[in-house]
């Protein structure tokens, strides 16, 4: 067993695309709790109370929800260039930004296995609050803003794939851990959990059961608390938000979840707990997607069962095959 | 800016002496909740029920309580080699042992600068539950047995150092990532928080105001809740256990946490969140020693000031210079 | 407006039917953490940490599941005598106990106007603990265990009626309190939710759909805590206990619940939260029982729908007539 | 034994005297988050989200901070009689208000036998939420703020008195239940906690050290859980408001608790869980103040010990007299 490789140090931010910019944007802004650190164009960028990066959602007006692109920041200018030339060689690069995004350096574009867009970069400029955000603790980025559900970070992104595997298995290849699986009987590859970082994931790839490319499932952002979780359901019903599904507690992963629809019709998850993993070793746990009752588990060892929309439905929209 | 070492993976486990083996076996037993894994000559292993490790406490008896060594696990047996070499070329090491621990394979120890012994192995030993602890999540070690504070798994540990920049310099070298710190006037460095992982930290190095050399501040375990923390204040309390110090919430690493001292002598703490961090180069926050009202704050932004043996009592006990 | 009436001061207990005693009694003792009082005849007497009667469930070797009577205490024996003087002229009563049960005096026995058994005393027998047992805090009857979920004391009641307005009627005249109501269209009552405390209510009606009488649809234990609520889910999932729905937040009390079966059959709730009324003239807030969307919130502002069992199961079972 | 009399319901509200009547509404508005509902001469009428009473707080500009009235709420009008005809008997009358305050019908005014001033009343004005306030629950007065502590509703007030016991038997003679006492040797009365509710206290009498008459100690607020009362604490830190004592849990009460001091000086409490008390005829619990570890357990049974001005400081400010 030779060394793993840390290019990649972890999730940085992710473009959603929305058809409805200025709904999205308070829906973000006001329920979640998210900040504006800036506006360019068709995009507004945003970051958690604890994020310390300029953004870490690029909230940007388009004809149709979905996703973007995903950015993740190297360790180093030196793993930056190594990822770079890797993807190259894989045949998935699209090259450097001849202009950098708003709040960080020289950045690297590539495609992943299903389609999606993936950026690298190492420079990032850091949060700096006003003197009315002040924190109280100098090892936060700033004041809580004590707004919505008030979500304190990013946390990982779960992305559709017409075929999860070739896109876990580059990951793999990047140095990402891959923690969980569901599988139908050892043969078919329905989801991963990855990650690159000590939690139960980061980043997880689902099979698009329409079978389209380069879709979202959900992104999801952190609160410290199951309880500020539950707060979050009663606040967004409140406000007129659709809740899918939760408050529950996943099996895989072990995070409790609450899943909702932005008003430009993207899922985003606030979610807490789950495990963290601190060996590069450890997993897969496999989960068998044939028996009924592990499936169910694997979903929800706290809480009812999912709607089948949880597995069907993602952005931007597109109809399930008829049978 | 070069790349970051990621020889080690995470701290693995950590070796307490005690003077009444049986009573602390039974506070960690017990009162705590770890489970026992193994017995042999004076040694009790154990391990908390989310820890998949053979052991991540061993329990020795000895004349005096403190801290026997600190084990910390490689990303992979190439890392282990590595990590050896420059320990050894640092004049820290002792050697490979002849005969490996319980649980684990090849052993490479080493002095750190203050005289703490560490120890770095590759080679692990997975615990597999008997069929009545097999637990209905399969990414969990075990069921959990719902005993006593019920703590899931080691989360960190607290050295004591005569000084403490030598210590947190060599473990830079090792990779591990300075989070916050404590100064005298950015003069004298008074503690410092460290990680490998994304915990807020898994190391730290307080100045021993004894001048004592090797001592320990405290061993920490994780509950997955603040209320949990709460829970076992008082479950401590009813037992006749010598609470210290909380619960509250530290301002550095923004845990909340609960120090008891089990019957050996040694300062223990129950801990729960904190954050995390994902970047390689956060850090490090400072905090000055000499501002008394920054300094609280460090301490505690939620509850009480800490009485004055949070700062200077550890194990072995050192009596105080006379000033 | 006249006085209210203050002849009795709380739920005392209920006795619960089973047709497997010892699982249930496993159920009782084991995962929900109940203590044995005292067992008699074909009876186990059994209490929460917190209740300081001698019990507060009376579990019964029966054919069938279901509610065997329920006891309520009045505030002083004068109360005792207006109040069986009361039900004698209502033509419910059915006299003075020759022989009163384990752990209180006089005793009154009646029949609810749906068939139900119910029973008044004034004279009760404090819990008083063994030596082991002894509180830290002498404001606490013992003890807590911290065994199982650890539930702390009985809080209410809810029983099926063929129809609901004639028990809900009996009780305002005997003093309770009617919070809330569910109706169709304001002109059938399906269900009512009343108290003689301070809770959201200590006893609910429920219109039985089976048109049978007599029957129970739940009995509910307090713990002090949603995190609880949650921890009692998955403890009781992983044992092998079938849970039925939650955890979630009723509309209806705001209280957080979750539903599951003991091994006789009998539904039993998990429950804390919900509001505190102090106002003796507060209510009844009327929910729409055929406005799907105001169902649906009154029976889950927090977590999915309910299954359909939550309103036809009961015990002892009945099988719905086929429409 | 007699009935237990029935002629006050509940708390109703108290008036707070400030010195700096901007300051310490921005306080009760912004940081605990009431809702002001009117303003008239020189007071602000406040109530929490949860508070279905015009208002829970009256807030009156004054020279000095302190207590003006404390206001109960009776059963009916003829409780409302009953129990002025019996205060009228006391010698403690002061007699019918000419003109009732807001929100509220006829009134009647008392003293306290330690001077402070009281008033009952039956008629309330139930509070009626504009448009955009109306709630998601019809079973709550109105939306949650979501802004600051968030506090739910008014709890309890806690008063100083030169000598508690002619105050606390008073009120047993007007219905309430004497909980938890704390003495000197049984002879010496230091503390009553008294309920009218299932609270484990809706009134309290502390001797005043100072012995001055007719002093406050604290008015308490309602949150729904111990992880409120902490992110309170954080809150309200960082709002630059003084934390005296917490949080922690009370062994008497076992309530979790916050205090500070609002700008006009008055303690405000925090509060959440307490144990329900559903017996007529429960306590009361003495503790002892002599025996130093019971009076530090009864205290704080989670946390640390408290502050030797929690039990000297009150508003309108003293000096203790030098011994």
């Amino acid at each position: 067993m030779g060394k793993r490789r840390h290019w990649i140090e972890r999730l940085a931010h992710v473009e959603l695309l929305t058809p409805k910019p200025e709904e999205s944007l308070v829906f973000f802004r006001d329920l979640l709790g998210l900040e504006v650190t800036a506006q360019k164009g068709d995009s507004v960028y945003l970051r958690g109370w604890g994020d310390w990066f300029h953004h870490t959602v690029k909230l940007t007006a388009a004809k149709e929800a979905g996703v973007g692109h995903i950015g993740w920041r190297t360790e180093s200018p030196e793993d930056l260039e190594e990822a770079a030339r890797f993807l190259e060689g894989k045949g998935l690069g699209v090259g450097w930004a001849e202009e950098g995004d708003l709040g960080q350096g020289q950045t690297y574009r590539f495609r992943l296995p299903d389609g999606h867009q993936g950026e690298l970069f190492f420079e990032v400029e850091r949060y700096s609050p006003p003197s009315e955000k002040k924190p109280l603790l100098k090892n936060r980025p700033q004041k809580r803003p004590y707004r919505g559900a008030d979500v304190r970070r990013i946390d990982h992104v779960n992305l559709y794939a017409s075929d999860p595997t070739p896109s876990r298995e580059l990951f793999q290849e990047l140095g990402f851990k891959w923690h969980e699986g569901l599988w139908v009987k050892n043969q078919v590859e329905m989801a991963a959990w990855m990650a690159v970082s000590n939690l139960s994931h980061d980043l997880a790839f689902m099979r698009d059961p329409t079978g389209a490319k380069g879709r979202l499932n959900h992104l999801a952002f952190w609160v410290d608390t199951e309880a500020e979780v539950i707060r979050a359901a009663e606040l967004l019903r409140e406000a007129g938000v659709f809740i899918e599904y939760g408050p529950g507690r996943h099996g895989i992963s072990e995070a409790f979840f609450l899943y909702v629809y932005e008003p430009g019709g993207n899922r985003i998850e606030v979610y807490s707990g789950g495990y963290l993993n601190f060996d590069s070793d450890w997993g897969p746990i496999l989960w068998d997607f044939d028996d009924l009752a592990e499936r169910a588990l694997a979903t929800a060892v706290v809480g009812g069962p999912p709607p089948e929309s949880m597995f069907a439905y993602g952005t931007p929209p597109v109809m399930l095959p008829q049978s």
